[in-house]
């Protein structure tokens, strides 16, 4: 879609009467379902509206749709019988003779579903505790059943993670995963948007078509800042916008019967640490959780020196709790798929249910969002001895924080006038962090203007 | 099902694990859920249990099922997973080889889901506001959402009425009238006992069956004061438990696409006296409301006298808004089929929705309960002149009250001690809801110990 | 339906586009079927058309449809597009508002289905050996197919039979039974007509619609001579007319999973020697086949003759293929359900089909009809010494001839004009058959004009 | 699939117990079948079953299959329960974990269903008249309808013919036009192999995907020869093998409401005239038949001069029987969206069946091969003034000769053996077909080796 500037795009006009949770509305919800979206939601609404009326567009840059349709906009009207959509200047790629494509009227529909319940529902004076654990548990809960992804049903669902930008030898190889996975009746979830996020989709849809599954689930989660830079990739037919990363994580970890890691940035490795620091917690000891790192042959040094660091840095007990296979996407779909057997045999004797991991424990500190300043990368912690777990959740930090200060402009321009991050860590430790991050340079996976140079020094 | 005192029968222990609404709850509600059940509501939840488990029963009498099984309870314990039902000492009927029967079961969740919902949502601190018109209405549906009984589909709702103790002769009628309706894709909602609410359900089903239809809907309202005295009848796949009388009436006429009138006790004459309080609203004017009264040919001077009495009382203009059919259900089912599609074009024209009634209007004095005390009865205005729904509203509630002073304990012990109620109103329509009254009980419709002697005198 | 004389009832004409299996069909096929239809098989379309379209009328007597609507006609006609059936004068009672009732469509499109299927696929020149045993077991099997019956899923189809004017507390026993089958999730497979051919099917479907089954079979087998005096029962969903009365009985047996007998007339008492007849077979030894008699309490008298009888003419063995339960509608279905689980445990170790037994040997002599001439009765062997199957095979001619001396006009002349029949047989053996024969006319299970004389002396 | 010589592939072996019209057989219908496929049948057996097992593959040649898997064997068995089909050496590819990819299982059943039906069912003695166009109809009736994929519905089914080795712009076009099909709710049928033939069924599940539809068919019409050299595409979820190229033929014109032809070798161009052959019959003159040619833009040349050499051969008549839309896949499918509902109308006004087009008119020439012999060849009748359809019909007869003097060795050798076809015709019309057959072979259609020289000359 290289469009060259100042030209827009064909557009259309319509109404539109949305089902599946929109349909049984009282009049009470209908309106407070308009006010919001006119109001402070309505910028948001557009956004992602925009997106999914986007989506299956090939362009990677969000901006584009913005600029080839200035015009559009979108309005939740009420009437008595429901709720109404108008679309005014909506892109025509989204329509077929004048009429919605089903399937993006559904995404649009959650869309406007997402958005009101985070308003209404998790909104101010709403009643619930958002600052506990708990609270925000059961908030993430809630979403995800009001958007109708939490279904009795054997354990099946396998989260994909990766870039959103690899290339195209790690692309194939994600579809061929998904291939395998859905040949073994597994269903897929990822952040919705291109790269490792579509191609296990991919797969997956070839497989399941071969193997006549009727009810597949390709569920796309995502979150407001997120669906305008991508939008959902056109296999997706479950989408859901969680309010902010955090609850987006943890939808992730509660929905997830295994997860699987392509290759990616340095916010893949971030992610890794993620879910290990929660599931090298103590509470989650006995837990089953199918974690794989996979890529194609080519990929190898990647994981080979995550692997290495995490060793170094967790202990070899740590490496108990992931599996990396490399080149043989069979293998990847056949060791899933025993681990998904234990999940739900876990389940079972442990009377937890299929669709949400109550049991797994993720403390409020990763419920919260880091911020990386100063003061909260000076009270990181790399020292050995420390719990392996709360290890992982500083690297994690301090990944973030480093990330910052290198590639985000916020970051940067602290680092630039208060002098770079002071973290307190034994010499090895940070060692092994800068080689990895060193790696990551080299094999193109983070982008640094000129040469890469630390915008931190360790205290010993 | 005559026992001797003294006799049990047998008992069943047995843990249900509920689907449909309760399969799918966060760990909080699943605690708010348990603790509710086993404090304020564990009474309630008690009898209406036994009264679902022993559904089908062809006993009358409500005592008789407490009395068989005394020492029946029902526990709702918290699983991680979700619910867990636990009976003791449960009817063995209800049963199949240790099995609970599948629609059992599913009345059984009804009853915990409703009564689930009436305490914890619209219990005390759940923001609702129940006092005004709006609330109340609101609480209706949410209460009628929650159980899975609002559908979007075609109007083919049809609420029927009638006494609940009618002759053989007047049940085969209202068996008939079933059928025709049920050959017509009509699906009927009743109070869900015997007599009149039973028979055009089973009507209908032969018809359904006959139709091949495959998705039919025998929905029961009822309330607590209701249903331990009249087990839903075993036709009912989709039970409604309403807090009180009053949002019953309101459910009934919001869901209704119509309604039908059989024979009944002065109760029915008094829902006859309700609906018209509405209909005849100025507000209601236009809105469509198929509204017939039916029965076999022998029961036609009952519905003559009733006729009549509308007519002096409201005037000619009254008799617009019902019609009366003697002996011929096919002529009842095709008047009601050609009813409902004026309903389903008028709901279009105005974009309402097809499965609430949101448009008609009813007053928060129709959503409020009549207590019958001198001074209540004092200040009726039984005037000619007055607009014919305030007329019909006041009648309505002199009516209520006249009964409560005949057969109803309050209302007797009220009347020895404070002597008859005084009414103010014309003498021609005082006379008329007289003979009406006296015809009842000719009719043996109005139980009287004795003698009939009027509990009222005018005030002209 | 007592209409006076000379009165017709109400009748539509109405053309018929009918559905399964006569939707796809070749113009060859659509004008043969027409030719059929129009040359000889065409009084009997007419008979067997009349008989569904007056089905669940409460008439007994077939001749009551014939008078009542003189005029009925049905053809036939060739389409492009398929078949086309013009009823003329048709019973208003099988329409709505000038539809007719999809379940009757159903019907009459069976009736139409399998008269073709016997006079074009089973007809002269049809390449079938219809004298060998295979080829009658392939034509009863490829007329079940025909007519879609034939369907894979676990063995759960209950032959019942039982007579068609049983006395209503044993009519209410076969709807107790048929209840509890039904709530076991067993399907039902009759005569088609009333009486214990109708009361297992009304049982069962209530039990379903409690279990909330959706796909429920209510199967009804008959044959042109039968249908047209016994219109099929309302509750009847599939239909199948078999070519004569021992391809009917070939058919109940190869697709019954388990058979329940009931009380009835002396008909009765020769399907249990027929079915005892195969079973006792040293080919069928190893064969499970649940076979249970069963009544009311006060029906035992006739179950406890017949047992007697069969021990004494059969030998004890024969009593280890049948169960008698009186007075327990539970214990049936109990035993019946457990009875199934070995067919179906059976099946799958012989690879034998869920939905024909094919593994079960009926003789060629029991495909042919048994003429009772004179000639025939004396060649009946009774003498004790011979295999039980062959004495059971010559007990039910025996039977069946005596019948027809005592009550059917042909073989009442038959008697009178050359005697008694004359039957080689032991004398106890003769004796026990005449004791049973003089129970059943004391029991008014057999009607008589006058007293009861054997038409038969004993030859020894 | 580059696999050096004398390398075998994983192979699998198992026991397939068959679904889908093979479930319900008779004893006697299972043993015809083990006869016909262990006996002349078995090597066509074998061959289309390895072709469906490596279904998907990516090598183009059919040898490859044979060689790599140079042990496959199968063997269908008799079971009393139905049919067992047993797999040797079978290719690993076609399961997983072991068990056959259900997909892959449904082909190899309708492989044995069509081969046996052809085998048992048209085969010698089967009593039908194969030498008369009905009762070839006839027979392309019964297999499609044996086939299950003649289904009542609204007609939605699109030919879709063309190359199977067509350049990449015309592939990704074909993906368009099925995309634009998809989205509007319409099926594909396609000669089931690569290109022009998968191109429309990969893009039509993208849509049906994206409009949510259910039940989509990817209909693969094939035949003994073709399907062993082209593999069915993965995307087929109907496969139906036609006993022969004309019977094929005769299936894709019946069941197609609308054919679209995509570039093509010169046997595209041969079918447009087999196409054109039969609907400018004056019995076809009224019958409408949505047919398009159409291409990407590059593509244009080729329509141009087959829509040129159409003109001035069979006149500007001919020219109202198809269209030619060039680079526009959205006015494709609308166009064709148009004349489908025009065929809609047509079969319910004329009363013909939606699945099938019984109306259109296929003259027993267009029903048997031509052969091309020089007598045949000088038979051929090319003048003006002959009827447009008899032209069209010769004119396919001469292209088909030529292109056998040409490519074919057959041909070839018979043109060296006996000189040039000599075709009467006039001369513009022989000029005409000369710079046609010349132009293909400049883009690449039609593989000459060495210069281009005529085979045949003209007779005027």
């Amino acid at each position: 879609m290289d469009v060259p500037s100042g030209i827009t795009l064909p557009t259309v006009d319509a109404r539109i009467y949305p089902r599946g949770g929109l349909d049984i509305l009282s009049r009470n919800e209908v309106a407070r379902l308009r006010d919001a979206s006119s109001g402070g939601m309505h910028e948001l609404l557009r956004r992602c509206a925009l997106a999914v009326l986007t989506s299956g567009s090939t362009s990677d840059d969000p901006r584009a749709a913005r600029e080839l349709y200035p015009d559009f906009d979108i309005q939740v009207q009420q009437q008595d019988r429901g709720v109404r959509i108008d679309l005014v200047k909506a892109p025509a790629m989204a329509f077929v003779d004048g009429e919605l494509i089903h399937g993006v009227a559904e995404l649009l529909a959650a869309v406007v579903r997402d958005l009101a319940y985070t308003a209404i529902e998790l909104g101010d004076n709403c009643g619930r505790d958002l600052d506990s654990s708990d609270g925000i548990t059961d908030a993430v809960f809630s979403l995800l059943r009001n958007a109708r992804v939490l279904q009795p049903g054997d354990p099946n669902l396998v989260v994909c993670w990766g870039g959103h930008s690899i290339n195209r030898d790690e692309y194939l190889y994600t579809k061929q995963v998904g291939y395998e996975l859905g040949l073994r009746g597994i269903d897929i979830c990822t952040g919705c948007g291109p790269g490792a996020m579509k191609g296990p989709m991919k797969g997956a849809t070839i497989a399941h078509a071969k193997q006549r599954r009727r009810r597949m689930r390709y569920i796309g989660i995502t979150e407001p800042g997120i669906i305008a830079a991508e939008s959902p990739n056109p296999i997706v037919n479950h989408l859901v916008i969680m309010p902010d990363i955090e609850k987006r994580l943890e939808a992730f970890v509660r929905m997830a019967h295994g997860i699987i890691v392509f290759p990616g940035g340095v916010g893949t490795a971030e992610e890794i640490l993620y879910l290990l620091g929660i599931l090298l917690r103590e509470e989650n000891a006995g837990l089953p959780f199918p974690f794989i790192l996979t890529g194609p042959t080519a990929s190898a040094p990647y994981f080979e020196q995550i692997d290495q660091f995490l060793r170094l840095t967790l202990g070899e007990a740590a490496t108990s709790r992931y599996e990396i296979v490399v080149g043989d996407p069979a293998e990847v779909a056949r060791r899933m798929a025993k681990g998904l057997k234990r999940v739900r045999e876990h389940r079972i004797g442990h009377r937890d249910s299929f669709f949400f991991n109550w049991s797994i424990d993720i403390p409020l500190a990763f419920q919260q969002p880091f911020v990386p300043s100063h003061e909260a990368m000076a009270a990181l912690d790399l020292h050995h001895g420390r719990k392996p777990h709360e290890l992982a959740a500083d690297l994690r930090r301090a990944f973030s924080g480093i990330v910052a200060g290198n590639v985000k402009e916020d970051g940067i321009r602290r680092v630039e006038e208060f002098g770079p991050f002071e973290i307190h860590g034994d010499v090895d430790i940070m060692q092994a962090l800068d080689a990895l991050l060193r790696a990551f340079v080299q094999q193109h996976r983070m982008k640094i203007a000129g040469d890469y140079r630390p915008c931190y020094r360790v205290v010993t």
